[in-house]
């Protein structure tokens, strides 16, 4: 009943690397692989942690894996692997385009590929993109949303708050429920490790705990990810203002976006929009309350809700994810499982197998 | 150099009640009011822990006050006294009249005096307003905004999002830099002591720790609050779009407003528009950067901030506050100050005392 | 892959009846349950959220199964089923009876079946028990220590402190290494979850948070339990003196043990007095650091570490585990593991299937 | 009513400077000592804030000082000056002995002047003591148990997990109610600001939130300071296991004491030792429950509690402090009362007043 019992099964074993194990997202991937039923990891390289054996970091992690240094692993990928990129933009954007060259499929985490604006990356990221040519190649991974083809070679994975506020948004902009031209307005609060393993005195605990303040207001990088999705979606232009806010716990995302409401549009509306956009997909969760980013913790879940403010004609729409799950790896894993052909759940559901 | 010392000073000591001295409000005042110069708290009523040393809970209360209950202490109140009420807005709505017929002046941390409208407390409070008469005499106890005179015998404290909403909004409707008509959006988000000490699962610390979510969408008894204050800063209509969010922590309100900017004003006006209109105010930091409410814990600061989102002509505000300081118990004191005759600071900051 | 696919497989799926599913632990195991490959829960008792449905209250439910009420659920019981009790002891000495004699196993995650003396409920638990002939067939479901049959009817599975203290001390008295007749202290922290879902003021969030203090000083009830267990082991006379602490966190335990070490025994006595006692089994992990909450959060893991501080001839031992883990849902499963005679890491560890 | 009103009162205040101030115990001595009425924060050194306004880093600071770099601070000291050092210990030991010489008093936070033996800083501390000479003068300040003289020039602030460890111990070794000879077992427990403003990687908010672990087991540098005061107090030699546990909180210290008790000692001799030893000093609280650190927190007190376990003749002793308050800055201030001639409680308790 697991991936390493038999022949049969083995045969249809992918080997998966994953790079930039050591950081928050890096290591979710390694800890929802190690339950995947048709994956196997041959690699994980970190060079903080380099030599030290996965199990140490990761009780429950089955093998004597050991941690490799990244150019060591980078030399040790072969054709037909799958590399799974847990790194800072502008390091996914220099070892992608390597890892296609050597015959891999790649998974990118970070935000190097979501874009097809190059120029967007000098304005929202501060670096010139160094294989602008793959931005068009690129497949935006929302399967929610958008096609993901099972033969793409380079998969954007969405970024946590992009996930969030792009599915809280998308049906209201699909049925065109919003006054037109109107920016929309999302309020991102997210746990500290979205902001990944970074020793800086602003995330050291006595500073968060008890704490609360927004940060890069107007400016967060994600701005453009979700404009760019969402306008596919509408088929107009959409604008969008953006707040990241830092909030003390370790995991979770919640996204409030505000919007005014087309004149006649009601609450049933509103909610017939989310079911026909979103309705059937395996972790969308449509709740008739506010979400809560703990009933979604650990999983690849998001929950949604949507409330008309029939005063000020506003809608209120929240999306919760855990930002280590379907804001990073959890949905890094759906994509694998598009790309190898098998139930988007297979490893991230209880009861889904690889066999369907 | 106390309140104790000398004749010529105890001649001044003014007698004050707490009532709902149990609650995490009326702690607040009794630990405020323990390093007042001027006053002297005769009594704290509180059924729950009757009978109790204040010192039990507070461990600095330099007096053998005991907690009474409720009954108790009102029938010991005496003409002169000032009375803070601490108490759920039904109770408070109850009590004042009383308090004011024995002679007393109040302070009233509930909303119960808060709307003038009293069919607002129908729709909003679910209560039928016992003492309507007493809404137009009520001044709302906001110093930077509105004149609290000295001799006012009922002042109605601000609530905790409130306070900082308002302020958050005064300057930029103040000075007409938003495009009229559009509802404002603000996204509230408190510590948990907002709750107050209300014994109810969902409030339980497996519950709030490591969770976060929105409560009270579009409805928050705040909003009419706000809307009315606002009103008299703009002499406009106003309508706000308000949502709550819980945080996991113990203390602090963060207010996110966003509200769209009219053509051609830019950051410059806005920074003016907030110095103009609360510049000097000894409780008013404006900050360049987003506020934190660690740097206002235990304080009756406000922390304010605002950015224009140039390309979304949003103007971003963030109003960061103490709930339980200048959202409570610090601003009561600070109304107490004014009916007193004595500098707002007084017991709030250091260095100034009861004679200036 | 899964449990639900073929005839044949699931010809080999046990019926599994979760009695007090609304609380922590009871939760808990629906989570591990749900991705157990041999058994199915076919009913989860809960007066509290009769009616709803499991997926509300856990994203990855995998079916549509709803709480049901207690009673509802008791009487639609089979033989052959194997019943999970996650309720208070008083309940769980009523219940397991009752569901004994309709032909069901039982694991009782309660202290009602842990103790073999009928007299020691009163003095420590605080009611006559209803069973007391029960207790000496009940098995003491801690597998690396004791043997449990695998055709037991009734497993008493530990307490939480009591499994972290026992793994933490077991070694050092099986091996002779303190001064006998020396009194163990251990000093147990625990995360709030550890009380249950008990609605008191006490455990509301800003009771908890950014507090610590300890409780149930030398009259936990975990107490006999340790001592009756290291009796067993030691075949000696164990006297414990534990001390319960809250910490603000929702999940984790650790146990400090602090003992006087015999004369002439040196760090590698106390190593390898772990390694021969405990070393090899699957949930154990010996570190050689101070074990840390959470390493093993989420899992059935155990992190084990002593040190001998040699100026005072005092080992320190420390025992980390997770309460709802190997503290009470994990170790259940563990014990339901034995009991169909599949390998103990079913279902709680990757790569373990249940054919081995 | 201030320290800033009359002639014949600034008179009396007497000139600080703090070393250190932009750490946890700096900040805390600044913010303590702007209410206190005797007292004038002339300068305050941190090069990592060098050129910023304190009221920045802390809202409610009454003056326009501004850190400055520690080397400029310390060329402008003034004989008649005293300096509040909150730095590192081997930065401390450097800078005393030239205060001193400038003519300056010193009361020292760091372990740089606690133990008499210079040998035990190579030891505990890792260093070689620059200044031995000064060991015998320095006074050990912590003045519930020892004498603090009021013209010392050199006084050396406890520990703030000695200062509690010290005060559990003390009455029960002064009555000579344990066993002699065994070990005392201490198990502390410390929020995250003891460690002070350090940017380490296992002190960052996802490495702490939920976890729980020892450090410095058996090692820590507070232990030979326990030892040394508790000999001074029985007038026998002390063994102390000491182990610290790092708690997810961010302020407060809890440290559990075991000890054997000798035969015959009941409940009432252990609490009448508690009340004859420390009885009466005006931060001693003893509590008829478990102590809690959010008692204390925010203040000089110390909650003091123990208990009988009669099973093991093990006596449970438990204090509370903040360790920002008499675990450091409020310590501090109470020992410069003691120099400046003025009530312990000056400036930390309310209601006591310089003037007595």
């Amino acid at each position: 009943l697991t991936n390493t019992t038999s022949d049969a099964r083995s045969a249809r074993v992918t080997e998966v690397v994953v790079f930039g194990a050591s950081g928050y997202s890096g290591l979710e991937l390694l800890d929802i692989l190690a339950r995947h039923p048709a994956v196997r990891v041959v690699a994980a390289s970190s060079d903080r942690w380099a030599g030290e054996e996965v199990a140490e970091r990761l009780r429950a992690w089955p093998t004597g894996l050991r941690f490799a240094p990244h150019a060591e692993v980078l030399e040790a990928t072969r054709p037909g692997q799958v590399a799974l990129l847990a790194m800072p933009a502008e390091g996914s954007a220099e070892l992608a385009p390597a890892l296609l060259e050597r015959g891999l499929r790649v998974i990118d985490l970070s935000g190097a590929f979501r874009l097809r604006d190059p120029a967007a990356y000098e304005a929202w990221y501060g670096f010139r993109h160094p294989a602008p040519g793959l931005l068009d190649e690129a497949v935006y991974g929302l399967p929610e949303l958008f096609e993901v083809p099972a033969d793409a070679r380079l998969v954007a994975n969405p970024g946590c708050y992009a996930t969030a506020t792009i599915l809280a948004c998308a049906p209201l902009l699909a049925h065109h429920l919003l006054v037109p031209g109107s920016p929309l307005v999302a309020d991102g609060k997210s746990g500290v490790t979205g902001a990944g393993r970074s020793v800086k005195e602003e995330l050291m605990f006595p500073e968060v705990q008890e704490n609360l303040r927004a940060y890069r207001v107007g400016r967060h990088q994600h701005t453009p990810e979700v404009e760019q999705a969402l306008e596919e979606v509408s088929g107009r232009a959409v604008r969008l203002s953006f707040t990241a806010h830092l909030i003390p716990m370790r995991r979770g995302i919640l996204v409030s976006v505000y919007a005014p409401l087309h004149r006649g549009v009601g609450a049933a509306d509103v909610e017939r929009a989310y079911r026909e956009t979103l309705g059937g997909r395996p972790f969308i969760a449509w709740v008739d309350r506010p979400p809560e980013t703990a009933l979604v913790r650990g999983t690849n879940f998001v929950e949604l809700h949507a409330q008309v403010d029939a005063r000020t004609r506003t809608v209120c729409a929240f999306a919760a994810i855990d930002n280590l799950g379907k804001g990073a790896a959890g949905q890094a894993v759906q994509n694998l499982n598009v790309l190898l052909g098998l139930p988007e759940g297979t490893g991230l559901l209880p009861g889904v197998s690889a066999d369907g």
